[in-house]
């Protein structure tokens, strides 16, 4: 049977940036064509970023990555890398959608295009849409309607799009259907915890069905909200694992395989769901028997390899990191800004900073008030000699004393001025140095609306945001832990994790004043807001029907601060960014 | 040919209130009835509120709407209301529906039920799916399949919701093909300016394409940042208006109708777009021959007659006042609070703020500064005397020297801190006193990023979020010359219209340091952001590409400011709320 050496490119670009994206793309191919690949493929959409969200609707936008498309084509001929077929994911528009109402204006596509000799040889668009979660495609795109198969060395490659392998039907029976060696699809599906098993399931699954063997190559980095982890995958036709990339991490997936021949005749007519066959005949001509290749040096995969897992905590914290690193990179901050309180939210976040952008790019400010502990102190400090991150300190007593002699604040509002005046502190020393400020907040306290709107829920980004309690001290654990594995010192000060948690914004208020224990609370949460029951089926788990119809209440009319809070790195299917979506004038009130 | 009295009833329902819209529905069929209506109409998902968003995916919600709608059937029937068919939205999930992925979980449906004797005689969903603009429904909803025939005395009547009549096809040529006398369509269509003549224009194209009389009933009042503006139409075959319910106001259209007689034989079998007519008789035997009814004491139609129309800057000015007190009312507030510093934009919300909620419960602080110019107290002082509103001064002095004093700001830093102690002392007075902070910032600012983020930009609401600066003008010298009209004392001081608009936050600063003239940046943004052309197509019109291009990044790069800005009002097509998603990280710059 023939051979094809094939490159997964899992890499990261930014949503808008043709340039620098294509820049990106034509290095990796050289890379892909020293290694000798034979056919070379890119995320979907990744010569524009993916999302690209409104952008989508904007005639400009979508003529400008269709001319990026061309010249792309043209530049990888230009310099020598011609020969090789490159699949790229782009944004196209439909020439055959007629313009009608309900559709998206200027019928914009989530496409493809495979460049070969300096131009496209085959373009297509994706055939299912996803419209759930952080997906939003039919607001944005007209669905493609072929199945394109191009001939590479005498095998037929099926070609497919993220959201084409996770629905039932179209152009998985289809590429059985035309009879393909092989069905590549390009993917950007974002990160959430465990989906890597799910992914790779479904890979498997798929791979059956469409009765060949399936190379599903991700992307990886940050956009916003989002995480790509990377953790491309191959597997034969019977489901079994033939290589796994990294997660988290640019690489090229090289992987050799031997496939089917292609019948003589090339497939064409109609597919499964009405998918009509496009083939184009690349080159017909099995290459001569070669040497399937050895590791090379920069992480390249052959046939059989599996890059090392990273354990559960682990691959959240990178995700973390990740997440942090790329908002910061792609919008041009090269450091950031926290308070830090000595408690262990924003111990977390200081030591996810510190390895996502170096200590010396951090700082850390304690602004003490006559509430705050003497550990709130000495526990920042300690932190700060642990990493080396920049710290100091800017008591906020001197504008407390000017407001509250303006004003008779008592309870609630003297409470919410503290938080207030250290927000305003943080954003003051952001605006005069050009550090972007990072919020410490996690997600049961998010759930609940326990914090202050413009004071501690200021900053550009939240690190911890999707994060419940207790796994931020989870989280922590690992890390100091990682550390002693590596013969570091643990980032995060014992006494930031075992102590208990205090806003510290009156005496002796402690966390459990206001909210239940954070054990019991997160399980509530989990309940409520990952799966979604109600609170009928929430209390026959066996909780205090008490407590639960007061989290509801307090995560039910907590929509407003929710939304006002920076975005951060999602990590679970259902965070409180654009994968949740709730009214904020809202009175339904479970079980009420 | 047989009559018919229909009672189109444009209510105001809050977004999760069964009780409470159930109640409204009671009390309107109530009134319908005793004004001797034949078939009642309430407007799309009138129970449960519109739009619900997530709250479709919940379970709890999906089943709490089931069975109010089932209580509000036996409710009717109880309280003497049984015998007079209502039409109700409300929300419901497939039975047929098989799980599957990408559909939405549930399989909830954007129902109508027709309720008669204390059950559900007949319900179905809406068949066109609008997932465009503020519109999420592929979200949510999986579509309907029927046409939905009803006869009630002798007439059949087909059913519609919204969307139905946007979109070619489906139940508007399928009404023709079952031969229906009249098409009932429930709606929850929000304002825009200048939509009142699109959805006039569209009423009468659909009649004629059904070949009946069509009634479009629609909503009023304020969701978030959604206002319903009424506006009720009924059309003949012909496309003659037969009458037209007032804009912006709770109301019963009655209309007498003569309407052709139904076919001895019910409708059945597949009509358009593989719809399946569903028909059930409620009364077939026609009325006796009756006088068409007098105008009624609560503004109910008869044939015939149209509203006043309101002017176009009236209908923008209510459309503000009606969004403000529904959000204001719906979440349980009673009181505003805003800084007015003299200039038009507090003034305009101010004025919008009084009109809203009476001047009693505004409550307006001036936070002078060392920058701040005479004018700007003596101006807001003025709009004080001539409204009545809660007036008084906290200079903002002695926090911002505590602030100065213990951090070394310059600049922009120094012009920031300013509104972010402004930001503060609203938000204390708010915690303190529980009213509900305003934000005054105006479309062009926004546009441009022409605000300090946790400074003029707190709040719970923006009333003009949605409005160009020169619009602003436009509405203040309304609202002026209307109270010339009524005899009643201008709200706005004329110094707040005619002065150039300053931050005043460093010497001598006027808008127009930072921004062009607002005459050219408006009309740059109305290209740019409403009419959504490229930069090449903005220079061509005219405008001096500098100017273009400066304005242009200004928009491009000020989306995080945008996101963390309150709701507001939305009056556009393209606002800068969830009819409008753009990445934050996005390196997209036009024509670069």
């Amino acid at each position: 049977m023939p051979q094809l050496r094939l490159a997964l490119n899992q890499i990261d670009v930014c949503v808008g940036d043709l340039a620098g994206n294509s820049d990106r793309i034509v290095r990796w191919t050289r890379h892909s064509a020293d290694q000798g690949a034979h056919l070379v493929a890119f995320p979907e959409m990744a010569l524009t970023g993916y999302p690209v969200e409104d952008l989508a609707l904007r005639s400009s936008f979508v003529e400008a990555s269709r001319t990026a498309l061309a010249a792309l084509a043209e530049r990888l001929a230009d310099e020598g890398l011609g020969e090789v077929p490159v699949v790229v994911g782009y944004l196209d528009r439909s020439e055959r959608a007629q313009p009608r109402y309900g559709q998206p204006a200027g019928a914009p596509q989530n496409a493809a295009a495979v460049l070969h000799r300096g131009g496209v040889v085959l373009s297509f668009a994706k055939h299912h849409l996803p419209n759930y979660g952080v997906f939003d495609e039919f607001r944005y795109f007209v669905p493609g309607d072929t199945l394109p198969v191009i001939r590479v060395h005498g095998i037929d490659v099926a070609l497919a799009i993220c959201e084409d392998l996770w629905q039932d039907g179209g152009r998985v029976p289809a590429t059985r259907t035309a009879g393909a060696g092989l069905l590549l699809s390009i993917n950007a599906s974002p990160y959430e915890v465990a989906k890597d098993d799910t992914r790779l399931e479904l890979v498997r699954k798929r791979a059956q069905e469409a009765g060949c063997t399936l190379a599903y190559l991700a992307m990886t980095g940050g956009q916003d909200e989002l995480v790509f982890d990377g953790d491309s995958i191959v597997v034969s036709e019977e489901g079994e694992v033939i290589t796994r990339a990294p997660q988290f991490e640019e690489s090229c997936a090289l992987v050799d395989l031997v496939l089917p021949a292609a019948a003589e005749e090339a497939p064409s007519g109609m597919a499964d769901d009405g998918l009509e066959i496009e083939h184009r005949t690349i080159s017909a001509e099995p290459l001569s028997a070669y040497e399937p290749q050895a590791r090379g040096e920069r992480g390249e995969h052959k046939s059989g390899e599996q890059s090392p897992r990273l354990g559960d905590d682990e691959e959240i914290y990178v995700a973390l990191v990740v997440g942090l690193r790329a908002y910061l990179t792609k919008n041009g901050f090269r450091s950031v800004l926290l308070g830090l309180s000595g408690g262990i939210d924003s111990a977390l976040v200081a030591a996810i900073a510190c390895d996502a952008i170096g200590a010396r790019n951090v700082y850390a400010v304690s602004m003490p008030s006559r509430y705050s502990s003497e550990h709130s102190q000495s526990d920042a400090a300690e932190m700060a000699r642990r990493t080396g991150l920049n710290y100091w300190t800017v008591p906020i007593g001197p504008m407390f004393d000017a407001y509250m002699g303006s004003l008779h604040l008592t309870g609630l509002a003297e409470e919410n001025l503290q938080a207030r005046l250290r927000g305003t502190t943080l954003m003051a020393i952001s605006n005069q140095e050009g550090h972007l400020v990072l919020a410490t907040g996690n997600k049961s306290e998010l759930a609940c609306g326990y914090s202050t709107l413009y004071g501690d829920a200021v900053g550009g980004f939240a690190p911890i945001k999707d994060v419940l309690k207790t796994k931020v001290w989870e989280l922590a654990r690992w890390r100091n832990a990682a550390a002693v594995e590596r013969g570091q010192t643990p980032p995060i000060p014992e006494n930031s994790i075992v102590k208990p948690p205090s806003a510290e914004l009156r005496p002796g208020q402690v966390d459990t004043d206001s909210l239940p224990d954070y054990e019991l609370l997160d399980r509530i949460l989990d309940l409520y807001v990952e799966q979604d029951q109600g609170r009928e089926a929430v209390i026959a788990t066996g909780f205090d029907a008490e407590t639960v119809t007061r989290v509801l209440r307090l995560v039910d009319t907590a929509e407003y601060k929710r939304r006002q809070y920076p975005p951060g790195t999602k990590i679970t299917a259902k965070g409180f960014g654009k994968d949740r979506r709730l009214p904020i004038t809202n009175r339904w009130r479970e079980g009420s």
